[in-house]
C-alpha cells in the first residue's frame, strides 16, 4: 500500500502546536514594517511525518500579520529559497505585475501597501505554477483590523486551512505530488499545517468570553465549511464589516483564498471540537479542540 | 464493471416517498421531548436498491423535529445499534464532550437544550470516525421557528441531502463504502436519503403560494448548489433571519453541515424540477419534481 | 500518457479572444427579441486545440443577453443539432414542464418570459443527462439590469466559467467524455470556453475606474472561488440588489449554475490576472488579465 502521511503519523500528543492566538499589531504608528523570506524548510505536517516544504519565514503556514486599517504596510521580501518566488497579499491593492513580480534567488523585493480594507486575509506566493508553490507551504495570514471596530473579543484566534498532497521521499519524510495537487486528491487536510495538533494542544477560552475566530483557507485547491461542534456562531462576519454581519449561523463555507471572521460564546464548560464539516477532511486532520473553563 | 446502486436501480415509481412536509411543531408548551434511537436498518437508496444502513429511528435521513425558538429540548437517545453512537446537533450549543458523548450498545444519553437560535439544521451522530457514521446513514434535520416569524408561508418541504459511498453486498443490497467515503466519490446523491423519489411521488403547490424549502446538506463530504428549475427564490435566509434576507436569487450554495431557508412563489401552473446544479450529483439521484396546480 | 487538451496546446497567443464585454441592451423597449440556435459545432477551447462541441448559436459560450428589468423577452429556440434540446432561463420564472420542453431536431419553440429579477443568470440545455449537454458546451449569459440602478460602472465585463471533460478524437480535436463528467475530473477549466484567452487578449480598464464583473458558474460541476489578484471587490452584489452589498471582498464562492455581480476599481497601472483561486483550475485554464492603463 502508498505510503502516506496518516500511515506514517505516530499518534502521539504533538509537544508543540504551531500558535494559533492572534498576536498583537505589528505596531501602532502610521506604518509598520515586515519581512518575509523564502527558505526551503522541513516541516512536520502530522506528528511524526515530516515535509519537505518551500515556506515564508521557515514555518507553514508563515507568520500571522496584524495590523490595522489604514497603516501603511512595508515589505520587504527576500528570497533565499532555492527557485524564483514572489509574495501576494489578498489585503493588498498594487499592481501585481509590480509589487508581486517574481524574484531570484537571492534576490530582495521592497513594497508598501495601505491596508485599506478590513478582514481577513491570506498571503501566499504566486509564481507559477502557483499550485505549486502554494502546495508546497507558501502562504500565511494577514488581519486587518477595522477602524470601526468589531465588537470587543476576549480571545482571539487564527486558523489557516490547507491541503498537502505528498509522495514518499523515505523514512518519515514526504514530498510534494504535483499530480496530487493538479488531481485535487489530498492525502491532509488540517488547520496551521499539522493535522490534529489542537485537539492534542487545545487552544482555551472561558465560559462567556467572546471568542473571535479568524478563519481562512489557503487551498490550494478545496472549499471548506467551518464549525464549532456545540457551539454556534453568533455572528460572522463575511466581509469584516459590523454592519453586514449574520447572527446564529451554524456552518459557513469558505472558498480557496477566501476568508471569514466569526464570533462564538460558549455557555459550558467542555471540550468543543472545531471542524472542517466535510467529513474527509476532518478525518484528514482538519480537527482541533477548544478547551472552554469556568469563567 | 463494478455494481454501482444505480445499475441495479429498477427504474420504476416509488411506491412511496419519504415525507418531505414540514411536520407540525412537537410541541406548544415551553418544551417538547424527542426520542432518537440508533438502529441499524436496511433502506431503500434507489428503487429496488437497499442499503445496510445506520440509523435514527430506522429511517435515513431519521425524523424532521420541528421547534419553536425558545423552547427546551429534552433528548432522549437510545443506542440499538451494534456500537457505540452519538448524537449532535447543530441547533444547540452544549458541552460536546458531555451532551454528545459517545455511549455504548444498549445505553440512553438523556440531556436538554435550549434552542436560542431560528434556523434550518442538521443533527448526526458524532462518533469518530464521523465521517462513517454520516457516511452510513446517521442524520436528521431540526427546525427551529424563529420568535419574529418568517412571512408566513402556505407549504413547507424540508430537503436533507446526502451521499452515498457504496460496494455490493449481494443481490440488490449495498454496504458503505469507507474507501470511498475518504477518497469523496460517491455513488448517489440524494435528497430525503433516495434518488429520484419525488420525480416519482412529487412535491406539491398551487400557483401564487409561497413554499418555504428548508434546504440541508448532510455532506457527508460534498458543498452543494440548490435551484429550482422555472423559478427565483424571492427570498433567502442565510441564518433564519428576514433582516438578512436576500432577494431573488436562482442558486444558493449549501455546504456539508450547512441549512438554509428559502422561499419560492410559482406563477405558472406545471411542473418544477429542484436539483443540486452540480450535474453530476442531479444525474446521481438529487432531483426531484415540484408540481404546481391552479391557484 | 492519455492525451488531454492541454497536452495538445500549442501556446502560442490566441489571436481572437471571445468578447467579455457587457453587449449593450437587446433594445430599450417594454420587449426585446432573441434568437438561440442549438447547432453543433468544433469550437477552440485552448489554443489549437478543438472540441466537438454542442453549442447555441455556435459558439461556447453562446451570446452574452443584456435586457432590464421589466421587459418581456420574447425567445425564439431552434433545433438544428442532431438530437433534442432545450433551453433554460434563471432569469425567468415559467413552468419548465411547458416552456423549457425538449425538441426534436428541426423544431421550433416560442415562449415570452417577464425579466422580474435582476443580476447576473446563466442559461442552459436542460435536456436529460443535462450533465451531457452542458458538459458539451450549451451555456451562456443573461444580465439583466436593475430597475434601480447598481452605482453606474466605467465599463463591464462578463466571465462565465466552465469545465471541459474530453476524450481524443483524433489530431488536434477532443470530445465529452461522459465518465469524466459524472467522476467530476475535468481537462481543462476556462472562463468563456477557452483556456488562457485573456493572458493573450487581456481585457482593459484604467485607473480610478469602476470595472464590473458579471461572473457566473456553469459547472457543470465544480463549485468556483473569484479572485482578481493585486484588487479587492469594493462591493459584492450577492442578488444584483445595492441593498444587500458587501464591501471589501477579496474571494467569493459561486457554485454551479450561479452568478454575481462584483466592483474593482484598480489605482495603480499593471497587470491584474483574474483566477478560479482553486489552483488547480487556474493551472487547467481559469485564469485572465485585467491590464490597467493610467486614467
Ligand atoms: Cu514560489
Ligand atoms: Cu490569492
Ligand atoms: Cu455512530
Ligand atoms: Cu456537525
Ligand atoms: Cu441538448
Ligand atoms: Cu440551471
Ligand atoms: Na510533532
Ligand atoms: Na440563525
Ligand atoms: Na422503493
Ligand atoms: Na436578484
Ligand atoms: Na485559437
Ligand atoms: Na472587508
Ligand atoms: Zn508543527
Ligand atoms: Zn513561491
Ligand atoms: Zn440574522
Ligand atoms: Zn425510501
Ligand atoms: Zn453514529
Ligand atoms: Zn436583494
Ligand atoms: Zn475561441
Ligand atoms: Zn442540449
Ligand atoms: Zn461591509
Amino acid at each position: 500500500a502508498a505510503v502516506t502521511p496518516l500511515s506514517l503519523y505516530n499518534g502521539l500528543p504533538v509537544q508543540q502546536a504551531h500558535p494559533a492566538r492572534l498576536p498583537p499589531l505589528l505596531g501602532t504608528g502610521d506604518s509598520v514594517g515586515v519581512t518575509l523570506i523564502a527558505t526551503d524548510t522541513t516541516v512536520e505536517i502530522a506528528n511524526g511525518v515530516q515535509y519537505n516544504a518551500w515556506t515564508f519565514n521557515g514555518t507553514v503556514p508563515g507568520p500571522v500579520l496584524h495590523v490595522r486599517q489604514g497603516q501603511t504596510v512595508n515589505v520587504t521580501f527576500v528570497n533565499r529559497g532555492h527557485m524564483p518566488h514572489s509574495i501576494d497579499f489578498h489585503a493588498a491593492e498594487v499592481a501585481p505585475s509590480v509589487a508581486y513580480r517574481t524574484i531570484a534567488v537571492g534576490e530582495t523585493l521592497q513594497f508598501s501597501f495601505l491596508a485599506r480594507t478590513a478582514g481577513a486575509f491570506v498571503y501566499h506566493c504566486g509564481t507559477p505554477p502557483v499550485l505549486l508553490h502554494m502546495g508546497n507551504g507558501m502562504y500565511g495570514v494577514i488581519i486587518v483590523d477595522p477602524a470601526t471596530p468589531l465588537p470587543p473579543a476576549d480571545v482571539s484566534y487564527v486558523l489557516l486551512e490547507s491541503e498537502w498532497y505528498t509522495q514518499h521521499a523515505g523514512g518519515t519524510v514526504m514530498n510534494g505530488d504535483y499530480a496530487k495537487m493538479l488531481a485535487g486528491t489530498p492525502d491532509e487536510m488540517v488547520f496551521n499545517g499539522e493535522a490534529f495538533q489542537y485537539n492534542d494542544q487545545p487552544l482555551t477560552a472561558r465560559t462567556g468570553q467572546r471568542v473571535r475566530w479568524y478563519v481562512l483557507n489557503a487551498g490550494p485547491n478545496r472549499t471548506s465549511a467551518f464549525h464549532v461542534i456545540g457551539s454556534m456562531f453568533a455572528a460572522v462576519y463575511p466581509d469584516g464589516d459590523a454592519a453586514h454581519a449574520l447572527t446564529g449561523v451554524s456552518t459557513y463555507v469558505i472558498g480557496p483564498g477566501q476568508g471569514v471572521v466569526l464570533d462564538t460564546i460558549m455557555r459550558e464548560s467542555g471540550d468543543y471540537p472545531f471542524v472542517d464539516h466535510s467529513m474527509r477532511a476532518m478525518t484528514m486532520g482538519a480537527v482541533g479542540t477548544l478547551r472552554v473553563g469556568p469563567a
